[in-house]
């Protein structure tokens, strides 16, 4: 992993020695707080204001992964008795020598130990510091420091099983083994270009195609798993839509179990997308309650029909409701209309409402209704509460992410997806090159291109901006 | 302190062995988190879920007070990658084996490890129950117990440092040395009782007065330091009065820096008395404002007028607020109206306000006028924050906290006082009967009474009615 690209992460380094600290355990009061210090003092800066019970002990004399009880003591004065965590260089977070005081969790003890820490001499650390200085020393990729922020988000069993993963180095390993492949073979076609006038080939282009084949269609199931990692990170897109007064409203509201959305008998009362996300067993999913798809010279509202069709593009699973209380052919009508408007990865379910007083001829019918492998169909009362678990079911079945295996690699960051498009696009010239029998100097450039890019994810080629852009958003104290 | 009253510490403890789990940081999302495991099988059960990097290393094998790297694993699936931190009985905050274990701080992290702990047999802890298990476990007396609380809640200089004395045990020390003192004398008395027939007087009648004069009193001086405890643990009651129109509302918002009261040129605006609290260098000062002390038949206001004076009673510090523009007769007279008002221990500030367009003679006479030494005289121009910060010292100095030293003795806490007060009545009721020399058995009775209370505030006599009480205000992981 260590090639010369990660010179740079040495300069960085090398640009800031200084010790930094922060709160690192959530803002406001608890039982007990962590203030964690890391750098070449850290240990130095921390021994300046910890005193052992009878004040015997140093803490440059300690050994590392060990804990000691003591008091803070600023100016005589003991601010508090605390524990002290030590580790040392490179065996922790950030490869740095650490040491985590823990505190009683008042505001005023948290953020006066802070103020002598830098009165001693470390610096307020920047959000995501420590992580970056983990980046920086080798303790982990750059795909892997940016997990450590989404682990830290995370607040669905879904998504949380996928940054975990991605800090874990399940992603970078991915990536790092078509690197690797490519490499070798990057080396062997610049062979060839000092040996350009004997036309030799070193590197067997049938080899070669096989290889690109195989990288491509790994890139692109990576850049095509962000639809997904994308979906469980922020919430699995799902859009209600249907006629005015079939129950949209009254659904949307049963599966929120809160009155957020407005439900009346007026046709046309939801204008506007309303947006809510929640959780259900351990994965989120993100609802659009729509307007009503209803012919109407109404202005606003045929605005917000138009938004409907905008939303619809963007939900993974499609929950179409009809009205079992309205003749078939006109519920078959709408359910076809919808159909033409979903593409192939688009999942519908079709919610047929009102079962307790529905029509039966209309409930016969639909229960003959041909659907195909990617459609499902759910007999419901949303008023009264009936069948629901079959939705929620159905609903969680479509997105299945508890068959998720561990290892499974999938793309939630939106810099990553951007990258494995771009090395996506140059793969795909590279196949094309060597397609069409192009020069060796040619490929080689295409081929360095996505390496490039492959490099961008893990790190190992970075720029100042890349990691200010980056760690910008993480929390302090990580 | 391990007499036989102790005893019922050990029925206490001996009704629960279960072990205890509780978030002990700040809830919400941070960096990290700290899930803290008390009891006898706390390294068991951190056992189950907890797997070293190689899995090759068990943590009842390891050393107390040393931390371990590795993997939170809930069925086959790896949940966070955490840092444990091992503390073994009885070396630890609650006596018991503890383990710590730092995850990444989200809350789905934090929750599910909770949900993982309890199902290998931890239990959710109470609040406060990490410290009541401190304190049944001898590692702190009750007084040092609660005072952990207000450490936690301490949210400016002045109330941590008496929390922080108060939990470092200087409180219990000065009454556990009153208690040894008086048990001495109980003895000598009740050994007079089995020989009563005989007349004969162990305990020197004259020592025992002495001592009893030495105890009163310490006793009243400790009861008596509630009211500036309590004042600091709240902040420091300061009312200011003064007639209507002469800028009290002006006077309270430029201290407070923001608009809470509203100003207006109408008299008797304020009719409602206004409570802020701010901290000023350290030291939290709770500020009335009150309704101007004007002549008036409005009945609304006349209660306002009412609670003036009621609040009048509980300020430490009184802000007299005088317009300068008024002739000094009048001035004066308001000045001597409030004066008798005030009790000895009350500090008064007069505030001469605007004095940039004050009248030269009221100005002049206020400057010649006799103040005692409880009182202080300052001109401001409170809307042009003119000489605010004279003013802002001399509260200080009306409290003087920084003077306090480290081991000063300050009653805070409302069970300490109302125990001190009964202690207090049951010495002054020996002291009468010393002075009226009834029989020892009278005398041993009010001794011992004496006694009990004082046990009390350590805990070395305790319910677990009180401890309930006492300790269902922490919060949850302390």
């Amino acid at each position: 992993m260590n090639n010369g690209l990660s010179l740079y992460k040495k300069e960085l380094k090398m640009m800031d020695e200084s010790t930094i600290c922060a709160i690192s355990t959530s803002p406001g009061v608890g039982a007990i707080a962590v203030i964690r210090l890391s750098g070449n003092d850290a240990v130095a800066i921390a021994e300046q204001v910890f005193q052992s019970p009878k004040n015997d002990k140093k803490l440059t004399d300690q050994k590392p992964n060990t804990l000691h009880f003591g008091k803070i003591v600023c100016k005589d004065e003991v601010l508090d008795e605390v524990v002290v965590a030590l580790f040392k260089a490179p065996h922790s977070f950030t490869g740095e020598d650490i040491v985590e005081i823990s505190c009683h969790g008042s505001v005023y003890i948290q953020q006066k130990i802070l103020e002598i820490l830098v009165e001693k001499g470390a610096r307020l650390a920047l959000p995501g510091e420590f992580t970056q200085r983990a980046f920086l020393n080798g303790k982990m990729d750059l795909s892997q420091a940016e997990a450590v922020a989404d682990v830290i988000a995370s607040s669905n069993a879904a998504a949380h099983k996928l940054a975990l993963n991605q800090m874990r180095g399940g992603f970078s390993k991915e990536i790092n083994d078509l690197r690797d492949q490519l490499l070798h073979f990057t080396a062997m076609v610049e062979l060839e270009l000092d040996f350009s006038e004997e036309d030799v080939e070193f590197a067997d282009r049938t080899q070669l195609r096989n290889l690109t084949v195989k990288i491509e269609a790994l890139l692109r199931k990576l850049k095509d798993s962000f639809r997904l990692g994308n979906a469980i990170k922020n919430g699995i897109p799902v859009a209600i839509v249907g006629e005015t007064n079939v129950g949209k409203s009254t659904l949307l509201n049963v599966l929120l179990n809160e009155d957020k959305a407005i439900v009346s008998e007026i046709h046309g009362t939801t204008r506007d997308v309303i947006e809510d996300v929640v959780n259900i067993h351990g994965t989120a999913f993100r609802f659009f309650d729509t307007a009503g798809l209803r012919e109407t010279d109404d202005q606003i509202e045929n605005l917000g029909i138009t938004r409907t069709y905008h939303k619809l593009e963007q939900a993974s699973i499609v929950l179409l409701v009809v009205d079992t209380m309205n003749p078939y052919p006109i519920v078959s009508e709408r359910i076809n209309n919808i159909r033409q408007r979903l593409t192939a990865d688009q999942k519908l379910i079709i919610v047929a409402n009102k079962i307790d007083t529905g029509l039966r001829e209309t409930i016969r019918q639909l229960k003959m209704m041909d659907i195909t492998d990617d459609e499902k169909l759910v007999f419901v009362a949303a008023k009264q509460k009936q069948n629901l678990e079959e939705l929620v079911g159905l609903m969680l079945h479509s997105v299945n992410i508890g068959a998720l295996a561990q290892e499974d690699v999938i793309v939630t960051n939106a810099r990553h997806y951007e990258i494995l498009k771009n090395a996506h696009e140059a793969i795909l010239r590279v196949l094309n090159g060597l397609d069409n029998r192009i020069t060796g100097d040619f490929l080689a450039q295409d081929i360095r291109e996505c390496l490039i890019y492959l490099g961008e994810i893990t790190g190992e080629i970075t720029t100042h901006e890349v990691l200010g852009h980056i760690f910008k958003n993480f929390c302090i104290g990580k």
